[in-house]
């Protein structure tokens, strides 16, 4: 079976088999929807790994889940009312309920991968502190700098997949050098995004437009409103092909041969598909 | 030290050492000033088993952030405006920050048990679930019995107590007899709570009133609303004469007899005072 498929299908019995029928429409509500690419990065690196099968799907289920709930929270304190072009958790199903769910997720998150031991426990706890800490940082603190946020918010989920594919093949002394790794396919992941947002900067709201400085300013480019568009977007083409040179080389250091050559290629198909969708050029 | 003070100065220490300064004054608000009650039985559990004393006091430390955390948002779930005496946290921070920075306290809290093994782990992160069960179960089903509500809100925090204090002495095997006995502690806890509240009733909120309700109905005094005051006081201690009972029967079998004598008499003393300090005797 198919990656996101085999994801899809786990996600929905888990959520069938251990979420109360009461709040299951929230929470399907709050899971449903997203692409599966960081289940699918700890599938991924399990099966190149000769690991366990359904040690990985609970992996993915996993990340999926903490993902999910990241979301749906941050759409509460961003004020976020859009969320996959429908109305956020939150919106749909208002603040009480989507805070407990995803404070049902969380927990059942980290059970899940309970049968990979203890340290896949402590990576999922500490994803959920990271992510936390991101957001913290994303609002409460206006001079944050862009890189500690999306290191926090973005690079630690892709670490925990990395991390948890590993774990699923008994491979532990891989997650050093697949941490960094995530910490650079997480920049590179955020940089394309943030990218593609600004290419479509008219149709955003002011929330993102001023999220959106923030990149404007790391890009080094110093009157971040005045800027031309064509100047940010090609400084910000140039960031994202040196973030992808540092994830190849990084990926072509790691000991296991196989994932090593398919990580080397994966940031540059990640971002250039990403651009593209985003009605982009890669242009490297 | 005194088992409270010890474990106000490793709270107030975990929290500077380890929550960011931007959230400090959040986290403090959200953890101070409870009685500790619950913490102080996970050192009681140790001491008496001669388990190791700083096992337990990071047990009791991470107990008294899952407890502050789970009143935090239960304060926003319920709507509540006060606690202990002031605005609740979501009054004084917003909803946005006590969100956060109870999921900041959680995985915290699930990392301070790390060095007691993965059960203890395991038994923090089920008891977040259960409680945010039980929360789901009293705010989003009209006809919750009250019992189910009680042991997934109440029962928990001390049943954690119980299973950490055993493990921070190397004695899992007294668990599942300690969980048993803090279902019972639980349920005495919170009838006591809600006798005292009824009392007081005049002075209380209509929410508070209508949580009331379903006491009233627990004690099988079918006209919940047009019930005599003294006949539910009356038919509320009976109910609580039976917990008490039932705890000490319990405590009697554990095969520990220091802590078991000592737990055998706990129950009595703590709803002996809980009512005492709501201005009633317990009359048994």
């Amino acid at each position: 079976m198919k990656a996101r498929m085999a994801i899809e299908a786990g996600i929905e019995r888990f959520l069938n088999e251990n979420i109360e029928a009461r709040v299951l429409d929230v929470a399907n509500y709050i899971v449903s929807g997203g692409k599966r690419f960081r289940g699918a990065l700890a599938l991924l690196v399990s099966d190149l790994l000769n690991g366990n099968r359904e040690l990985a799907i609970s992996s993915a289920i996993a990340i999926e889940l903490v993902h999910a709930s990241s979301l749906a929270i941050d759409d509460i304190i961003d004020l976020d009312y859009c969320r996959r072009g429908g109305p956020s958790a939150w919106v749909a199903h208002g603040v009480s309920k989507t805070v407990l769910v995803s404070n049902l997720l969380i927990p059942h998150a980290q059970m899940l991968v309970e049968p990979l031991g203890e340290l896949a426990v402590h990576e999922v706890i500490d994803s959920w502190l990271r992510i936390t800490k991101g957001e913290i940082l994303d609002v409460f603190e206006e001079n944050a700098p862009y890189e500690d946020v999306v290191v926090l918010k973005t690079s630690s989920l892709f670490q925990l997949a990395l991390a948890l594919g590993c774990l699923s093949a008994n491979r532990p002394e891989l997650i050093p050098v697949l941490k960094e790794y995530g910490r650079i396919l997480g920049m590179a992941y955020q940089v394309a995004d943030d990218i593609v947002d600004f290419h479509n900067i008219e149709k955003k709201g002011w929330r993102e437009a001023l999220s959106l400085k923030k990149f404007v300013k790391w890009l080094g480019l110093s009157n971040a409103d005045g800027e031309e568009k064509a100047t940010v977007l090609r400084v910000g083409k140039d960031r994202l092909k040196g973030l992808v040179e540092l994830a190849t080389d990084v990926a072509l250091a790691i000991e296991a041969k196989e994932l090593g050559s398919y990580l080397a290629v994966l940031p540059y198909f990640m971002v250039s598909r990403m651009l593209e969708e985003g009605g982009l050029d890669l242009g490297f």
